[in-house]
């Protein structure tokens, strides 16, 4: 286990993942709102700004275009991912494996965890053996940890958010991915919970700029070391705005104001 | 990862796939239009037909007749399959390994997954394991991504054919094999959804020429790269007629009638 | 691959394979017809007799009484069974590995698949196991195809047993071992839709001396290789005359009259 | 296979296997009849009488106290079992690799299989396993060939024991434990179905001395080479007495009065 | 297997696990007496007290903290866990591999097995391949035998308790962590089932001075090594004085009201 801030996942001690594997969660109804959002070269470009710190994509687009962009771009690989074709108790493939992912060029891996899933058991037996392979590899690990499934009404309540913190530190995760809790306060619990595993927010679906920074500076200021963002990057005509203020308030922990200014 | 325009599977960026896996996955029912086309033989030598750019078969036909055919015949190796004198939600049993396929000769391998079947997780992982093995043997991986079961009524309705083609792309096949979506728009939007990806239409059950050819000129016009057939070939009397038509439509890029006339 | 005619399991490119694994399948209820008939050593001194190509056996009776006879008997080592005293869907446990099989001296090995069985996936992923194993240790492989389970009303209707040698070949079998479907066309319909796979007859229960051969000649002259037999010969009191006769049928392809006059 | 007189099992053709697996089958409540028959260290000094031939027990007790009984008593190791916490369909864990037994110092093993169990696929399985690691290391098997579970109604018929006895040979073990089918006859027909596979007579619970011996006795005319024998023997305040008569009548064949006076 | 007093987990024959696995299994709800102790650095620090023999974490926390106290802590690795977020029949994600445990420094591993489960085979099965890479680390295995699930209505009757220390012993765990039964002589009866396994209690939930050491006592008294014990310690604000009282009790065997003097 390296020191968090010699890891390649981090700047400066914080993180700005740009997650683009919606086409296989989702599918191509993330891409409606945008014509060429569905062209992984478009989000590869994205992922040159500076102020992205990793692109979480899956094997495929990983393949394919991570090639082109190695001078420029961190390759987080994604190790598992289902469709939404599906719909049974939460579960995901292990569509790659550490190996893979490390010969084509990843310098981290994704593994989401459903806490709570009929699954779970499964799941965390498979991230046992990505987490183990990971730290042979060198290979700095993010928990995706959500929990789902029969027993779990609401899923973003405080509570079950900083179990989901916490679930990730006890399994070994580097950083834990989860879903904003809903207020500071809640945020700094999760942190807190989460020891020395870091925290980032998830950033969910696409909303206004003012909101969106907010709650991603109410993270940094709850002590979350950043953010994993998709659809309120990638799904803008330029992405370039956004992430000069996410900059902003992430790495030079400014005001919402002044990375909105910053960005205008 | 090979460049496709490089791959076994192309030729000059085109594929036109023959495929012979209905004696398994349908049964002797198949041949019952023409008396003949049970034996292998018949369908390698109409492979030796200089349109068709790989033969995709199962493993016992490739390991009883590609032998004599080698010299003229591209093999694709059908990895997976199932009889239908079973029918639970759909699945496809494993029957060939990527390093047995490649010690007969395969030049590229083949791989069904039902994506929103129920054994959905199961085989997509088992794809993850065949397509990193055919990686490190450089053999090409075509994904029959044909989505399907209990969740799904309408498995050729554009956006399912559109999710198939992106799911192929996201787990990191080289080409996408799926059913025709209805239109050439249709079609385009699949394309566009599968990336790098190269995507060919499913040729389905036997039609008119016209018809068929229309479908596969209006599949080149989408961009894809062309088609994978069956029994619109071998149930034909003599299979060549169409094989020049078709290799007219895809690989000289010409309107359907001079298709039709050339092969006449 | 090895050419059929040079393969262990054939002579003059001809088949008799003695099937004793009874014991397993049904149990001591099989051996009250005849006593003694439970004792292995009856049935491997049987096996010395000239017609017989490979004895059929499970592991145990191999290991304990094939030595002494490893000059004389060529041994085809069973690699599943089940026994009856458990009723579910069709399976079958897998109990030996080629690889033992081959150090205790089989030239040859057999495994059941029941297609339509709500096993059948499993059972042919366990299939191209032992295949591709027994491909490495040259050893040819007998499939009994038997389609059997929750589907299948009939299983030795023509279609279901031509759909039964089709599957064999598919799946890269060297012999399928049928049921016979009630006519020599319909056995030639099976012959023909099993490609380079070889065919042979089910001996099934105890019948008529004329009957028995009647259905054996059938099968060869719709193509067929020969029989894999067990209660016709060896719930006999002296095994030699039917094995003779069989020997006539098979090898010497004489009529049934002449057969049954040698073999008085 | 070695021969099974110069077997670690057998003393002059003859074997009288000490079992103690009790605790984990059952648990303390066996123990409740005597103090200190819960302590391994009172079976395995009883283990050192002359007569017996080998102790049967778990990991745990073999991993504990054989290294102080090594020079006098032969370690059957019994690889699977399972605590009777549990009540679902017959199944037993496999708690002992083959290869960690011979490590310790085990010069046999023994493996329950539940013919007749919904489980029983896997179960001969997992004894494929154990059988076939076990003749690498030249270690006997003894299958404890129990039939069990929803089909079965009476496990001890005499055609359910002859049945067990058949499987177990079929299956390769050197030896098969069965309950005592209720008479010598009964006991004759199932030593005749096991082939060259040796049938010993699973003990049972407690029971008056004469009775016990008469089975025993039984068991031994009707050609069986012995028995497994566990709370008849150390549920006694001391089992010296009870092992002198065993040994009479396995080894010397006496009469059970012989016996009896022996031990007296 | 080494002699338990030399084993790591021991000093001068006598146990005290502080155990910190909550986080994952009860999750952040425990941390809620007492702010800060969440934070696995103040239970690493209690664990420096003289009589602690070891800490018994997961994963996790073990990679981020021990690298800071491998000289003054031993650790004990526990293999498996669950959240319990999920609320399925007991069952337990084996979420560290023995070799991995090894490598970041455990010098004993923990492991849960629900006797009477009906996951108990697999769990039991999972055991097996922990407890044997764990022999060839000579690392001792500490068994956390918990009977639980749908049989089993009073856990902590002095039956179930002697059942499940006697499933530890013949499933080979040196220390069966067990729960309280209630009585010193249930205890016993549970020590004299356990074989030369040794016996600790598991400590519970948070009690008064008095109570707690009582029943430490008594364990103590009953043959008992000693105690795993976590909130009862790491719940108060300084876990000092409760940790002086325990040593006493448990290493200088000391009185309760002693005990409860020299921690005052």
């Amino acid at each position: 286990m390296q020191p968090f801030d010699d890891s390649p996942l981090a700047r400066d001690g914080k993180v700005l993942i740009l997650a683009y594997d919606h086409g296989l969660e989702h599918g191509p109804v993330d891409f409606e709102g945008l014509d060429g959002s569905e062209d992984p070269a478009r989000t590869f470009e994205a992922a040159t700004h500076p102020a992205v710190t990793s692109l979480a994509v899956q094997k495929g687009p990983a393949e394919a275009y991570y090639p082109s962009y190695e001078d420029d771009v961190d390759l987080l690989l994604k190790l598992n991912g289902t469709s939404n074709l599906w719909m049974g108790e939460p579960d995901s493939a292990v569509n790659c494996t550490v190996d893979y992912a490390h010969e084509i060029g990843a310098s981290s891996v994704g593994f989401t965890v459903y806490g709570g899933s009929n699954n779970e058991i499964e799941m965390v037996e498979e991230f046992r053996d990505a987490q183990e392979a990971a730290r042979h590899r060198d290979l700095p690990v993010v928990m995706w940890s959500y929990p789902r499934g029969q027993g779990l009404k609401n899923d973003t309540s405080p509570d079950t958010i900083a179990y989901a913190a916490r679930q990730a530190h006890e399994l070994g995760a580097d950083v834990a991915k989860v879903k904003y809790p809903g207020s500071q306060a809640a945020m700094e619990h999760a942190v807190s919970m989460a020891g020395k595993t870091k925290v980032v927010m998830s950033g969910g679906s696409k909303t206004t700029d003012r909101e969106f920074l907010s709650s991603v500076k109410s993270v940094i200021d709850a002590g979350g070391v950043g953010l994993a963002v998709g659809r309120n990057v990638w799904q803008r005509e330029d992405p370039t705005h956004i992430l000069d203020a996410l900059e902003a308030v992430i790495f030079d922990e400014t005001s919402v104001d002044e990375a909105l200014d910053r960005a205008a």
